[in-house]
């Protein structure tokens, strides 16, 4: 596939670690809310086994984090996602699906409870500010909603627990799965959770003083080299075995939560209130038509920049997403939006690489 | 500067006409709405220069067309943005600030009069279908709205009436600035609108048939030969010599549209209601301490990915927030954001680039 030059700008906003990572040979970029996200170094497949092994730091700042706080921050927290946030607690984070009034999918986000009336939501790559913004413009809400001036590190890996009880103490081994708290460095207070994009293990580490999180990340590198830290990014192979989904690739607007696999995610039982309620019980009623489902397709490697149909008989059965070559499975993997009567393990379908035909065969989601 | 490739995936959307413009040569895209935006083919001086005397066809399907209909829909239009559409006809098209309840700029979209119930929004680069949707939702609104699957193709150039009227038919040269009507091209019909990101004439085609849009463009470069036609790109000179502002660039939701210069569409007097009404009487009243302005700065390239800092005396008087070196100016020509008293046209400011201290002045927008 032919390169192309990524054309810079104000509007595709740098981070304060873009100078730091082209320093350390940054090689692409991708996109993602209005910013810049790295997206290789040398390899996919070299940065893929090295994550498997040790410990990378990865400047996530793109995640950004819209912060919703006042009286009716709850309220408006709940309106946008089918969650049931009734007995979250502070200092904790939940994946949570935002859907509009039709059950369409608009973000993704993992949603932190600071405090009863302060929440941040951490999200994927869609205006969600906006859609808060117009609700609570229209409900009068006593809110107040932007996104702050947060940066996120995300150190992923197996070492990452080595690595950050050497710089913040032990005690943040003992951080649980989807939990934040605040740790110490130069005297400096981080919001760190035990989160992030990879299913190696790791903590996101949420910046808010610029200046203290770029001594931050330049002791990383002085002090990393015994657990071999590498600069990294979310991996594209690794996030698919994992089955961790990617809003705009995977899923869209044009989705609802029940396809993308989010069931445990929509609680329709409970007496709580959003926008795309009605819609969704009337879905989960008629039984959804399509779903998402891994893939294993015989080949060495894929680039996908548009949906790819999958047939089976000349027929449409099915569109892969995402997929990447994968060196544990040595072929390649993906994430495909699957239809109904097509979608059970082991399904074979043919999809077109290169002007080839080419076979393939529907898995779980992680891929095992 | 270094160069980085752009990775590309199905969140970074293709356009009808991306396997088109890689095959004529395009070397660099930027991201706009979640989709893939040409930014030049051989340098941004040699394409000013054509523009300047002959005619270009750009891809700009990145200007997504969010269509509003319903019973409600021209109470929903209204509601969020300060111009007054009371007037507004048929067939014509609106530049219109959009703005939050605080006043802040959301967009800077054109918006298209199709019926008295439908409209489209024809969007900069932020996702107003979601801030819609939150209004509609929340206020329980009769509206659809959604992302049109329409491609816009712009024609650009002094010689673009005499191509599109080889296209199209004599009568199109009769079309006024900011009017759209509909126009026949091998049996098929196709909105065209007197509009475009330059001030050298040209034409907007919104093309709803791809493989119509697909004839036309391949029809384009057959018959084209004669007025030197060539595919381009919204030129970063051109667009600010031109006055013309880059919605996260030039202004983000941190301004208010008094201070993007926007002054005549912002209708304060009228008793239309908009979200960000009360806000911007009130900035109205206490005057606005910022103002974006045009600047002149005696150097031969600049490269612009973060706000740059103005001088006077060792203190900010102002940002510079686009720019680039001139051909017709032989220097650096931008976009500034100047604090009050700073404003004025002949202001002298130092700048820092590449650890030279250089000089400049304010300016008119657009830079004469």
């Amino acid at each position: 596939m032919k390169n192309f030059i990524i054309t810079k700008s104000r509007r595709l906003r740098s981070t304060p670690f873009s100078s730091r990572i082209e320093k350390q040979g940054v090689k692409g970029y991708t996109v993602y809310n209005h910013m810049l996200l790295p997206t290789f170094f040398s390899s996919l497949e070299d940065e893929y086994n090295h994550l498997m092994e040790h410990v990378q730091l990865w400047d996530v700042s793109v995640q950004r984090e819209i912060e919703v706080s006042g009286k009716d921050s709850s309220n408006l927290v709940q309106l946008m996602t089918c969650r049931d946030l009734t007995n979250s607690k502070i200092g904790e984070c939940y994946y949570a699906p935002l859907v509009d009034s039709d059950g369409g999918l608009i973000n993704d986000p993992l949603i932190y409870k600071l405090e009863e009336n302060k929440w941040r939501i951490c999200i994927a790559d869609s205006d969600v500010a906006l859609f808060a913004k117009g609700i609570a413009s229209a409900k009068k809400l006593d809110v107040k909603i932007f996104e702050a001036d947060i940066d996120i590190l995300a150190v992923q890996g197996p070492k990452s627990f080595d690595l950050m009880s050497k710089v913040f103490g032990e005690e943040i081994r003992n951080l649980k799965f989807f939990k934040f708290d605040f740790y110490v460095f130069n005297q400096n207070n981080f919001i760190i959770s035990r989160s992030g994009y990879s299913k190696q293990g790791g903590f996101e580490i949420h910046i808010e003083n610029t200046k203290a999180g770029i001594e931050l990340y330049d002791h990383f590198f002085k002090i990393g080299k015994e657990f071999d830290l590498k600069p990294g990014a979310p991996n594209l192979i690794e996030r698919i075995e994992g089955g961790l989904l990617s809003y705009g690739n995977d899923m869209d607007i044009g989705d609802n939560p029940l396809e993308c696999g989010f069931d445990k995610y929509v609680n329709l039982e409970s007496d709580i209130m959003f926008l795309g309620k009605k819609q969704l019980q009337k879905i989960k009623k008629e039984g959804i038509k399509r779903k998402l489902m891994g893939v294993k397709i015989d080949a060495n490697s894929i680039s996908v920049v548009k949906e790819i149909p999958m047939y089976n008989e000349k027929k449409i059965i099915g569109m892969v997403r995402s997929a990447g070559f994968s060196p544990k499975f040595k072929k390649v993997v993906g994430i495909a939006m699957m239809n109904k009567n097509f979608w059970d393990l082991g399904q074979k379908f043919q999809i077109h690489l290169d002007d080839k035909e080419v076979l393939g065969e529907v898995c779980s989601l992680p891929i095992l």
